[in-house]
């Protein structure tokens, strides 16, 4: 029993999953997750810091994928096309998970306070993102700018494939947001007067 | 007293601002800022919801400023542009008020449930910024895009110049991030391989 339980995390990731679809996450106590998984809710607190958190326990580990993906980019990729690739990444992971991913989203989307964490998690990979590509040689402000601006493309995307059913794949929203973005800033953008 | 208390909302927007200077935002009970600003927590309680909101008091207007920029652009002036002139309407409030932006972004960067609030406001910015492109006859995914990347801009020219001891002008920051976002964009993007 206790450390050892065999995919514990996982198996308190699907079962709070569930619970919070069935009855909504304000109406799920961490003593309904635990018993539903099997295990105990000690278990459960040495895994996450609260119930907000085992929505996403996938964040650290899609946040080390898309750095990956930056730092494995050809040394000719531009900053662009880096994040780009990250986003590529991190898009087959959603497609791979389908269902779950729609089905968290829901849970999100209708609490605020969950809606305030996957912000944060969102800059912290924005920030992720711009060491990556400092660590490319990539100056400060590009860098920053070129992480944010991924971080956009990613939500715009990301809120079309969760609203459109998941219809069209999400790698070619992402595709198209970025050639939206290109004809957007190619068809001028002065800041000042 | 009470309803009729004349300028209540600055005065305590500036007491707790204070106060959490000087203490910090976690050691500052809504009772001492009533008490700085000589008034009663049923006046705050009317005007905030919570110690947190008394130091978003201005992202109202400063959302109205941003949409109204947006319908006043020219009918000429591209999504980018228009977003681009709001912005600059809220680098000169910016501005304006100097040092206390200066101080109240040292209280926000000092605790995470105040970067988490940040984040809301900077998000329903977006929203509010897309919505009024929309009125503008663009399409959706571009208005999205648009005021995702205005909100990107944004942030790291703020950061910049909060960083660097308000130097240069927030104003020129911003001009230059469009820039950046240009070049970026021109030396190519593809989302998919």
């Amino acid at each position: 029993m206790g450390r050892w339980e065999p995919n514990a995390r996982g198996r308190l990731e699907r079962a709070a999953l569930e619970l919070y679809v069935e009855r909504g996450y304000e109406q799920t106590p961490v003593a309904e997750i635990t018993r539903r998984a099997g295990l105990t809710e000690r278990t459960f607190f040495r895994h996450f810091a609260d119930k907000r958190e085992v929505l996403f326990a996938g964040s650290g580990g899609l946040e080390e994928l898309c750095v990956g993906a930056v730092a494995a980019a050809p040394p000719a990729a531009t900053p662009m096309e880096a994040v780009a690739a990250a986003l590529d990444a991190a898009a087959g992971v959603f497609e791979e998970r389908g269902d779950l991913v729609l089905q968290r989203q829901g849970v999100i989307d209708a609490n605020a306070e969950l809606r305030e964490r996957e912000l944060i998690k969102l800059a912290s990979l924005a920030g992720a993102l711009a060491d990556a590509l400092d660590r490319r040689g990539v100056d400060a402000m590009t860098a920053q700018l070129t992480a944010e601006t991924a971080i956009a493309v990613l939500k715009v995307a990301f809120r079309r494939w969760i609203d459109g059913g998941r219809e069209k794949p999400l790698r070619s929203l992402l595709a198209e947001c970025f050639d939206v973005l290109r004809s957007l800033s190619a068809r001028g953008a002065a800041g000042t007067p």
